[in-house]
């Protein structure tokens, strides 16, 4: 079993001021957000403070955060309620992005419609020279992420939203992986609409939002009751969005402390992963502090995982977020990434919960199953 | 403040055993259900429990469930998932679905595909003779609900099942008004998709499920990680559903209670209306047994909402789930209620925590409302 968690992109404790603040609404009798009752309106209360919390979080108004059940559903929402009833033109979408971003965007093409990748480069930074080259075509959205889950890279957002407002394009970014990693404003981004999402925050699971700029065109995913001004329909999760709204506080004010203390154990662990000769991914890119993700020629990613979880320690093999696919990262070959080394990668990403003892022994443990993993390898061999 | 909860259709609190069980998963670090290390695959094993739970409660296997975010989200996936990518034909549902049945289908029309409303009587019964005709065209889905949220008029969905069968179109039903208070089983009804959802059975918001016939063919609505079979992305929410795991065992194991208890409060109630004079609306339809919708001549529901609000009652006016719209109940409206008398509806939903007492005190507090309000109305006059 293992106990040193190191898998933070993927999903995090929940703050024990986030519990305490969503328990009222889950031990006793709480209000549809809906009904007009005093329970009801106690429940809506809740949810409009939340909702004024999200929006300090990412320098918007409260007016336009619509609140969804998760990063994904904010992504499908993005993509498909700015492109549905296009009859023509074309989605862009980077060659980086999440599969929520990307998936749809495929699912939505047509005979006229196509969803074309944004070419990054080796440092797993968008390739702005193709983005200028696919943007000669009429575009409807570019979507691109405004951190990388996988390697962690920070992305110029600023300029691909400034070279798609040029030639008439919706901007959305997926910025679920830079929230409480870095400052993130919507309008310095200048991007029309905006995902983040909860449970990536120290937040329960159950709550994320779309930001969105007030004069976008865009269709609701969920239809029904009408909630959230008829863009996002369904009763609200008023204890999620309730801890949402102060894991987004706290990520704000935790923010500094946060890049200080994960690119210390981040620096640690690389310097130890240097002596033992990994690839480090995205090492020259620009990147969020508590990310790192590596590979060791001939070493399988998911056997060193499982070894690493015996040995007590929870990273991922490539991205985490994904379904059971043995498939190697999309990231990593978009980057160039040889095949076989893109099979060995392992990401290791920090919370603030983690200790400078705890990579010191991860170290050792690595160092211990590498050396026992090419035994085997020669021995099998 | 409202401090008698009459409003258990609209959401209910969670149940003690739920939280319990939902708290592990809330008040330490767990994985994503995704991951390979262990904190992912305690999350994975609780996920897969509460899928054997929900199974059981409504007749289904584990591996029919699909676990969505919400009734509503369940809802437009069965829609759209399963009428997706068609170039013509029809979509039938009656004309007293929530609007996130009804909705999802008007946004899919096209000029060659329509969507239909299946008539009902005054008693809140789909008029089956006008499914028959309906159905002489093609037709794709038919979404019919099992209990009508608003008037608890159960509809005999068999009988809808087997006509929509013989004209192979595809038939849904949204059993979220149903779990908890009749038996549900999915193979019996002889459905191809059923809804259900968490926070109507005193498990958490954040939960629902889509129960499908292994053989559908269905587009996701969410695309992404690949989760739930490829069927529903997104990380899954484990602490909601294992709180709607329990919450359904729970909900197996008390149906009867419920049945019996609520019946008797339903019954006290309805006889005090029946002397103020009330109309009670689907009084003659075979109803679930905690349900009670009723409207007083002249007395508007929304005035009669807050005045009763404000002596300590909690009750729903038209349908509690919808937005802030003034428009009378369309389900009344679909029954032949006169506008004036619909917009006067006011709904009673028991739980197994409401007492006799509790009803007594309100049937005063009631006649002594009605009794200011028409006062107040002759005065004014």
């Amino acid at each position: 079993m293992a106990n040193a968690y190191f898998d933070h992109n993927s999903t995090t404790a929940l703050k024990t001021d986030v519990l305490e603040a969503m328990l009222p609404f889950m031990a006793s009798q709480h209000g549809n957000a809906t009904s007009r009752h005093s329970f009801g309106r106690t429940a809506r209360a809740a949810v409009e403070h939340a909702r004024e919390q999200v929006a300090n979080a990412v320098g918007a108004y409260a007016n336009q955060i619509v609140f969804t059940a998760s990063g994904t559903e904010a992504n499908n929402f993005a993509v498909r309620g700015i492109c549905s009833n296009l009859d023509k033109g074309q989605i862009l979408t980077s060659a980086i992005e999440h599969p929520c971003v990307s998936r749809p965007a495929l699912a939505i093409q047509s005979s006229s419609v196509q969803a074309k990748n944004i070419h990054v480069d080796s440092d797993c930074n968008i390739n702005l020279a193709h983005l200028q080259k696919l943007l000669l075509t009429p575009t409807n959205l570019v979507s691109a992420m405004l951190v990388n889950n996988e390697t962690g890279v920070i992305q110029d957002i600023t300029k691909v939203a400034e070279m798609a407002r040029e030639r008439k394009a919706y901007v959305h970014t997926d910025a679920v992986q830079a929230l409480g990693k870095i400052p993130v404003n919507f309008f310095a981004l200048g991007v029309h609409a905006m995902t983040v999402s909860s449970h990536k925050i120290g937040g329960p699971l159950g709550a994320g939002a779309l930001v969105l700029d007030k004069r976008i065109d865009i269709q609701p995913l969920l239809y029904g009751g009408g909630q959230e001004r008829g863009l996002r329909s369904g009763t609200e999760n008023v204890a999620a969005i309730v801890g949402f709204g102060v894991a987004c506080d706290l990520a704000t004010k935790n923010l500094s402390a946060f890049d200080v203390h994960t690119a210390n154990l981040r620096d640690h662990l690389e310097i130890g992963l240097a002596k033992l000769n990994a690839v480090i991914f995205g090492y020259n890119g620009l990147r969020v502090a508590n990310t790192s993700f590596f590979s060791f020629k001939y070493i399988e990613g998911e056997t060193l995982v499982t070894a690493l979880d015996k040995a007590g320690f929870a990273v991922a093999s490539g991205s985490a977020c994904s379904s059971d696919s043995t498939d190697p990262s999309h990231v990593l070959l978009a980057m160039g990434v040889p095949e076989d080394l893109a099979r060995g990668a392992v990401r290791v990403s920090f919370g603030l919960s983690n200790t400078v003892q705890e990579v010191e022994h991860f170290l050792l443990a690595l160092k211990q199953e590498l050396t026992r993993l090419r035994n085997l390898t020669a021995v099998m061999a």
